[in-house]
């Protein structure tokens, strides 16, 4: 399930309801502590790596076959760069007859865009900048389709200590296809303590810090400044 | 605020309890009707038709100038082709100096995307088909290019009764790019009674009724079915 990008008001309560009936609990160990509070003293709990989901998705089958209530837990929603997709893919493997529901939750994308104004009320498009499952001359691809097309974009996974690059070439790449003026949201750790929202333009982008939990969305040729918040207008006349 | 996709139970406490607390509520009327069992009695309601966005922002905007607590409702995130942004403009245009935050919510898109399986796991592009607010070629060169990039893509608003033209058209440029057995999943009221999910493949998706409150997923060239669900592979070996 999806707990939504941290604090639990932001939490469904069909999520919240799962956990709390869940037996056993799985799931990175920095996601299982902004939902420590509501776990139960009782529940087996798994906490696993970075990098390591594949055999996070192996031990709920295995505890599902237990007939065990198991919760896969991921940040914001599980099917968008979550854990909904492994489970059901290693389910299939191991021939596991269970029954697997998704349970959605706020996404990140949405989560940070609420903190910047409305950049997303239009088309828009995300892409992960990590190309440790993606190979690198895809996700240039999207960038440039998505660039010229004129889709609000989303930039997950921009950047970790060890992988600079990728940001850096999306930088050029936007830039050959959007003004140097064009705003631009960088969030960090939204819905979590030390949350941080800033806009700039694309031009001033590398200038600040960026990480593995920093969302980007960068704004399409209509995106704007509306009292200090950066919003895609949806194309109504307000003027009628 | 964003109620999510209709059923309380995947409405945020954050959205709830804004709600709860609001002196005046404002919606289209069919998003009011999902929410209708936690309106209070005392609270001023104000019902509005599609169409009529610009005006539920006056009337919003209005009613906080005269230091009402209002809350505006959207189902799904009201950042996600809702209400956040011509809220936001409204304010400035009427230079009215009141507080607005932005509350997200689940967006149709990954509620709808849990219903099919994990077709959303990786990279994706949300495009409306509704020529209403966007001029037409536009969202063709956006479909042209979130097509040719492989991105998973989610269309919006795919038909009205008075418009049947854009799926069409969108039906014969997604074939120009993916194979005709690409899996495509049709999600009818996501959340809501009645609700419909069903998967299919691009060649036979015009078979099916779509309307307004469909949510049309097109796979890209990874997504596969695994047992009898959507998954696009995140890229995970499961051999290891």
């Amino acid at each position: 399930m999806g707990i939504g990008p941290g604090a639990l008001e932001h939490m469904t309560p069909k999520a919240r309801q799962e956990i709390e009936s869940a037996q056993v609990i799985i799931g990175y160990k920095t996601y299982l502590k902004l939902i420590q509070s509501i776990i139960k003293r009782d529940v087996e709990v798994v906490s696993g790596d970075m990098g390591q989901e594949v055999e996070r998705a192996r031990t709920a089958v295995a505890k599902a076959l237990e007939n065990k209530r198991v919760a896969v837990i991921s940040s914001g929603d599980p099917g968008v760069y979550g854990m909904a997709g492994v489970v059901l893919e290693v389910a299939e493997r191991e021939k596991a007859n269970i029954p697997i529901e998704i349970v959605p939750g706020v996404t990140s994308a949405t989560a940070a865009a609420s903190k910047l104004g409305a950049p997303l009320v239009g088309d828009f498009a995300i892409i992960s900048l990590s190309d440790l499952l993606t190979p690198w001359h895809q996700i240039e691809k999207r960038l440039e389709a998505a660039a010229e097309a004129d889709f609000v974009i989303i930039l997950y996974n921009p950047q970790s200590p060890g992988r600079k690059e990728p940001l850096a070439k999306a930088y050029q790449i936007l830039l050959k296809y959007r003004s140097p003026n064009t705003p631009v949201g960088i969030v960090k750790k939204v819905g979590r303590a030390g949350e941080q929202a800033v806009i700039t333009t694309l031009k001033e982008m590398l200038a600040y810090e960026v990480d593995m939990v920093t969302t980007i969305i960068v704004g399409n040729s209509t995106t704007r400044i509306v009292n200090q918040r950066m919003v895609t207008p949806r194309g109504y006349d307000l003027f009628r």
